[in-house]
């Protein structure tokens, strides 16, 4: 991959990565593409509403349906009918949020798959030979996704282990030119224990560099202050991905703080429960004053759901359960986090990010 | 509404209606939209795969959101967003199917909710009104679903009610320019008793004749003997709709006897379930012997999920309970029936029904 650091205003970047699959723009978001699909979405629509990359997850492949499976379909790009950019994580998390009695050793976790109780143990090894079977884009060092709160010398222990599998994970990288490896920070919230880390991943050198081990409850203040002190910490040359993160504040705060990529399950987990994100704040789809209001979800927005349906019917279809309310739900919560990161980084090209980030702080305070 | 008859080979028809909201070329199947969307579609989707008209259901939308919601809303079509045609059915056979405590009187139904248990009297004057409320271009006369099997002085009484009943829905339309009424020939299994209800209609005079209470759980053949009587007792000059049937054989011995429309949940809520209708016969995507299946669901469907999924793939999502599972699954279904019916009208404009139908079954013996 080449990334290319196309403007700067204050710490927040605008650049662009060159993947095998196409280009992507920065700051992005990254729909989550968990099993194969993002939920409720075709491909088509992800490409309407602007996404440039998608998500997908070693451990959910991995158990289901097999990633040699999807090999011998044509890889995980054809399996899904998706042609942009896709980057995988690498099992990491979901093998210490999703699994049954894992244990941790130095060549790997041993653990139980979630859905049948089948035993496996995935090494820094195994999990970039999954991500380079898939087919992606942009695959990620094995680690362990520490816990919060956690001790300091438990957090000491399990970084230098992750350090000592993400050298493994760079090892283990057949096709560079095909895919590229980030290297993920971690360090829970002990900023001695970010640098060291960060210092580590540099050593070993990676095409990108993410921030692990966040928004897993700390305060969103606690949260922001690992941003300031450990973005900068990353080489200006390669992109910074934020993982899991997060809320429409968090991804400004993030990119104020030097970050460029971002992803998480909440525009779409949130859109299923018909909570929906909107220039003037948070608005429940469900809630009976929207039972006759003829408006769309955000009247400053231009999307396809925003121009032709009301809140009355899509307060109708979430009652109903029915199908098409996650469908639509999802296509704009999406749309507003793609088309937030795509104002940011018009704000950010036209040196105006400082007066973007108080404008919408303001309207969001402001209310409808 | 006008229609025109435009050719016909056999009894086989190919007709066109011309509604309010634009034209509808039979034989037609139409997709059922039960509560203001067809589940797992987006209005574009169904344009896309040829839809011309969707069904709506007054029991339904009558409940919620409630009829005059939707016309302060600007009606049903601009509710959901669809522009093509809409015909909505009376109510008459969801009032017998899902609600409880009904009692039938000469006025009309008294019936509980499924939803709230609130109290409700269903008559001609209310159904006809509620149709009209949400702008429907064909709106149905209310009628009572008489339950098969069942005794024929019992049928006899009630398909007399229904007369009746089809006087006063007449008598109830308002706006007659702007939504054609059809009335809807009971009878049972009872052929004399077809004949008086046909008769009786045609003396009241209707846009279309339907002919309803079939697909209730007796034979085909005994069904298909109801087509072969019943439909010649009609008008040639007015549209014939089939309610509620059925599967592809079904349609193609519809269209045999002179059937112009059809309406049934089949393709989308088998669809649902994972079962898919093609050329070859029909296919449940959960089996195992799909796992690796590189092949789209039919060889011979040009549709956007066969041109661009594999069996495995579709597979794999149901199994994972995915959104996307449904909605695949639902356009395809869809498709092959809308499809279908306009091989069939290209037939009947050739003068080759009857070849098509022997290459219909042909195919489905020979399997894939």
């Amino acid at each position: 991959m080449k990334f290319s650091l196309l403007h700067q205003d204050g710490r927040a970047r605008r650049g662009r990565m060159e993947l095998t699959h196409g280009v992507v723009e920065t700051p992005v978001f990254m729909p989550v593409g968990t099993q194969g699909t993002v939920k409720g979405m075709l491909p088509e629509m992800l490409m309407e509403l602007g996404a440039q990359i998608v998500l997908g997850n070693t451990y959910h492949l991995f158990l289901r349906p097999g990633h040699e499976l999807v090999r011998s379909l044509g890889g995980l790009h054809r399996f899904m009918n998706w042609e942009r950019p896709i980057l995988t994580d690498s099992g990491g998390y979901q093998v210490f949020s999703l699994s049954r009695l894992r244990s941790i050793r130095e060549d790997g976790v041993d653990f139980q798959s979630h859905l049948d109780g089948s035993r496996h143990l995935l090494t820094p090894e195994l999990s970039i030979a999954v991500q380079e079977t898939l087919g992606s884009d942009i695959a990620m060092a094995f680690d362990e996704c520490i816990p919060y709160p956690a001790e300091r010398s438990y957090v000491e222990m399990a970084t230098e282990r992750s350090s000592r599998w993400a050298a493994r994970s760079k090892a283990a990288l057949s096709q560079k030119d095909r895919t590229a490896l980030f290297g993920i920070v971690q360090g829970g919230m002990f900023e001695e224990l970010r640098a060291r880390s960060a210092a580590q991943l540099q050593e070993i050198g990676f095409d990108g560099y993410a921030l692990g081990g966040l928004a897993l409850g700390e305060e969103s203040a606690r949260m922001y202050d690992i941003f300031a002190y450990a973005l900068p910490l990353l080489p200006d040359a390669a992109p910074r991905y934020i993982m899991g993160v997060g809320t429409p504040e968090d991804l400004v705060e993030g990119v104020a703080c030097g970050g460029d990529m971002f992803d998480c399950v909440m525009p779409t987990r949130n859109a299923r429960n018909g909570l929906l994100f909107t220039t003037f704040g948070k608005l429940s789809i469900k809630q009976s004053r929207f039972r006759d209001d003829s408006r769309p979800i955000d009247e400053a927005c231009g999307c396809y759901v925003c121009r032709h349906y009301s809140r009355a019917y899509l307060r109708h279809l979430y009652l109903c359960g029915e199908i098409l309310s996650s469908v639509l739900n999802t296509y704009h919560n999406l749309f507003y986090y793609v088309h937030l990161m795509r104002q940011i980084g018009q704000a950010i090209e036209q040196d105006r990010f400082e007066a973007f980030r108080a404008e919408f702080y303001r309207l969001r305070t402001a209310g409808e």
